[in-house]
């Protein structure tokens, strides 16, 4: 263990599940400590709809904690709401409120007081009618720290899989894989998986387009035209990257005990086994970014916000990874 | 258990890991007779290279067994060669040899002989050497039973998943996914998940074409266009069906607890789980075929052949699906 960093956690979106799911994290003490980005009210009262009794310790800029909160405990950044927040009811009138929340996180990132950003779902719809052009939590932080390509993973505790292409409608998949694109996402997934996950020589496994990975060309041609050059380019910089192969083998125990991460080439290509094998528990981590950001891998549930039934699954994952990617950021 | 029914086993490339998988299985009694249509010699050449005491039982139209072979023992339909053969070396001169295998074992099963088919891995780029246009025992099957149109379901001994399309290049899926495709594709998954596994009311989970099924539109609208209106006229008629689904969502255990198959759009979208799952261990049915046929879900591994260091799970899920998808058939 080394010493404790700072983190920082955004609730997200304050009437879904994101201040519970934070509120339910505090009744046992973390490693490191975490500062909920968060309005102090806001959570009061959750707490208090979920009877749960946790103590709410204000800090913030020039006052932050040198030590983990005790069980029980969570420290807090209060932030102010548009609105009072109805646990279940979205409103846009603390829609600036949740993208404060993210900017000082992210900010704080940026200038060192956090080792990492650890993000709860945030309501995209809403935040568009509070007046805000908003595409999502990725793209909002790659704008605010100036990151031109990022890259999304998904992991669970022993399996990463990273995509060439995330939501695009299928039909603009095949045109989207790029020799530059595909080269780009290498590019950052290798430097991540070296940087911020501390493996030396990470040893990557490329899925195919197409079916059977083409088959020699028999079931499409991308993989000759595209994606066999790109991976030998890599691969004589010294990258140790396997493939393009064909999805439906590529996800058996026996490739995938001997590799860092799958690089998949559309979503549905390499989610379903990932969200498969992590039983609710995986976390969605940007790379490319400069600064450390996990997020849960589901939405705001709105309808199950204040009832006390959620699973804090992907949450502890979140954290777990981000606190391993700073220690492997910091031992590199 | 019902009274015993006779079932064919064809091992397909005698060159591959077919033969040995039949007689390795051969020292466990089965619980139906079963023949393996194949060269008698050839058998018993492979028998010897593997140091395995398999007694080859000859039988034939006019004289089927009417229990089981004991353990240690395999009915033969012998089938002539067209050359000799030798593990490992694929030889053209033999193609004829296996469709003729095919031949026996798909009459035998329109004419009553056979209650269903059991397939180990052929070769199609030999037997397209070997003079005859031959793009796969689903195909080859269609045309010898006059079927119009199957479907490709792959299953492990829990989990069942179809494709409405199976072996397109990717940039072709999306417009390959009609409603009339569809339409007849669930037809036939419903159809035969009643007639051929014996479910009442067979509950299917239809995945989107689309990431997040497309989102309400954002991400595509072959949801909107096509799945749902198709899907929506098809639960009028009193179908089970539930979705379309985010594949990623799909896929985990809440889910599939409580359905009978998953209808996925692709190659990629529906196997990559099905073959994790499955552990090496999966069986492809082709449903739409008026008989029943399974297969292994391998290639014909020619490197591996006469070698016995082989895995046999998969026959053996392809025999017990056989045996069950018969039973239900004869209780229906």
């Amino acid at each position: 263990m080394q010493d404790p960093k700072l983190f920082a956690l955004t609730p997200g979106e304050p009437a879904g599940i994101g201040p519970d799911l934070c509120l339910l994290l505090s009744r046992e003490a973390q490693p490191h400590p975490l500062v909920a980005i968060a309005n102090r009210q806001m959570l009061a009262d959750r707490a208090k709809l979920l009877d749960l009794d946790i103590q709410l310790l204000e800090v913030g800029p020039g006052r932050w904690p040198q030590q983990p909160a005790p069980a029980g405990a969570l420290f807090v950044w209060d932030t102010p709401l548009g609105a009072a927040v109805a646990a279940g009811r979205l409103d846009p009138a603390n829609a600036a409120y949740v993208l404060e929340t993210l900017t000082r996180a992210g900010t704080g990132c940026l200038n060192g007081d956090f080792a990492g950003m650890i993000t709860a779902p945030v309501h995209k719809g809403v935040i568009n009618e509070g007046g805000v052009a908003f595409s999502g939590h990725t793209e909002f932080l790659a704008e605010l720290t100036h990151t031109e390509q990022v890259v999304m993973m998904l992991a669970t505790r022993d399996l990463r899989v990273a995509l060439v292409t995330t939501h695009l409608p299928l039909r603009d998949v095949a045109d989207a894989i790029t020799a530059e694109r595909l080269e780009r996402v290498t590019r950052i997934l290798h430097a991540d998986l070296r940087d911020k996950f501390g493996l030396a020589s990470p040893r990557i496994l490329v899925c195919g387009l197409n079916p059977h990975a083409g088959e020699g060309g028999h079931l499409g041609h991308e993989e000759i035209d595209v994606i066999e050059p790109t991976l030998e380019r890599l691969r004589e910089e010294g990258m140790d990257l396997i493939g393009p192969l064909p999805a439906d083998t590529l996800f058996t125990p026996k490739h995938l005990e001997h590799c860092d991460a799958v690089l998949a080439m559309y979503h549905d290509q390499g989610l379903p086994v990932l969200k498969y094998k992590g039983f609710g528990a995986a976390v969605n981590v940007t790379l490319g970014l400069p600064i450390i950001r996990t997020s849960v891998d589901h939405g705001t549930a709105l309808d199950l916000a204040g009832s006390g039934r959620i699973d804090g699954g992907s949450l502890l994952v979140a954290l777990e990874t981000a606190y391993q990617m700073a220690e492997a950021r910091n031992a590199g």
